[in-house]
């Protein structure tokens, strides 16, 4: 049990990780914890899928690379192009090669999108880091496009990737990363 | 100081407030915690306006039940017309007459929308039930379109609201609402 002001703190990003299995167990406790978020109209979107093989995630990193390289000369000035680099590296691996990955998705009508399983997202992380966990929200991860790569890790038609989140025993915890001072727009007291 | 699990438990939405207002402090302390959320690349996209007057809250509450009335006219069957029976109230608060409003916002360019500013809000709804306070993420009042209003709140162009949060001393504390067991759409050991 760890405090929460403890854990805000302790929460990282985790990209290394030991060569030890993740319980299913604590996989499946972590998921029913996730679905505490509070969601628009109490409608819980989430859906999960729990990926533990990793030439599977290896694939699947190759397909986001791809099609994300793809987005990149469609569209040059993508903010997203400081990535360009690290994904035309063939050793690369989005998942960073970590014992389990979970996807958080929704249907695509769900409305206002994105943000409940953000939430769910949000508690996910907690929760794992509370158990002794790491994680790291793949963003980079989300671009899967294949059909048949869809269907094979069971995303249903009309559905997408929200949140595609690695989980594992840390290497080590990472010292903590920059923060801007918080930006207060106005106060209207 | 709390632990997370129980606080995963505790934190509910809360709709009836005390008549007791939260020290600009407390606000302050939480926005710092909700600057703890990870973000895609670090860009920390999130900005925060405070609302302490409740003349404002109410009027803000009028605009975005306008707004939203309009876009239902405009499309009868949208998910969102469970809401249109209440908005049509003029005694309706989306606010519920909280003490206290905090809009996380940002930039509409930033890639990719809402979800860092949603786990922010995750982060904002935890810290501030670790202090005894209650919050509810109200959906309802992110229609803020009038660019008098906009700017009355500080709202810089080209910015949208993601999460309009209440925040008070809970009256009570609801019973857990119903939630779904996890929907588990495929585990690739």
């Amino acid at each position: 049990m760890m405090d929460f002001l403890e854990l805000l703190v302790k929460r990282r990003s985790i990209r290394g990780f030991l060569e030890k299995a993740v319980p299913p167990d604590t996989i499946m406790e972590i998921i029913k914890d996730s679905c505490l978020a509070p969601s628009a109209g109490n409608d819980q979107p989430w859906r999960f899928i729990i990926v533990g093989n990793k030439d599977l995630m290896k694939k699947l990193s190759d397909e986001s690379k791809k099609n994300l390289l793809v987005d990149f000369a469609k569209n040059p000035s993508s903010p997203m192009k400081r990535y360009m680099q690290i994904l035309q590296d063939p050793a690369y691996n989005v998942f960073y090669n970590a014992p389990c990955l979970v996807f958080i998705v929704e249907s695509t009508e769900h409305r206002p999108p994105y943000v409940d399983c953000a939430l769910a997202a949000g508690y996910f992380m907690f929760s794992a880091t509370a158990r002794g966990l790491g994680t790291c929200w793949i963003g980079l991860g989300a671009n899967i496009r294949e059909p048949e790569l869809l269907k094979e890790i069971g995303i249903p038609e009309g559905h997408i990737i929200v949140a595609p989140i690695i989980v594992g025993y840390p290497k080590s915890i990472p010292t903590e990363i920059y923060r801007k001072d918080p930006r207060i727009l106005k106060i209207i007291p």
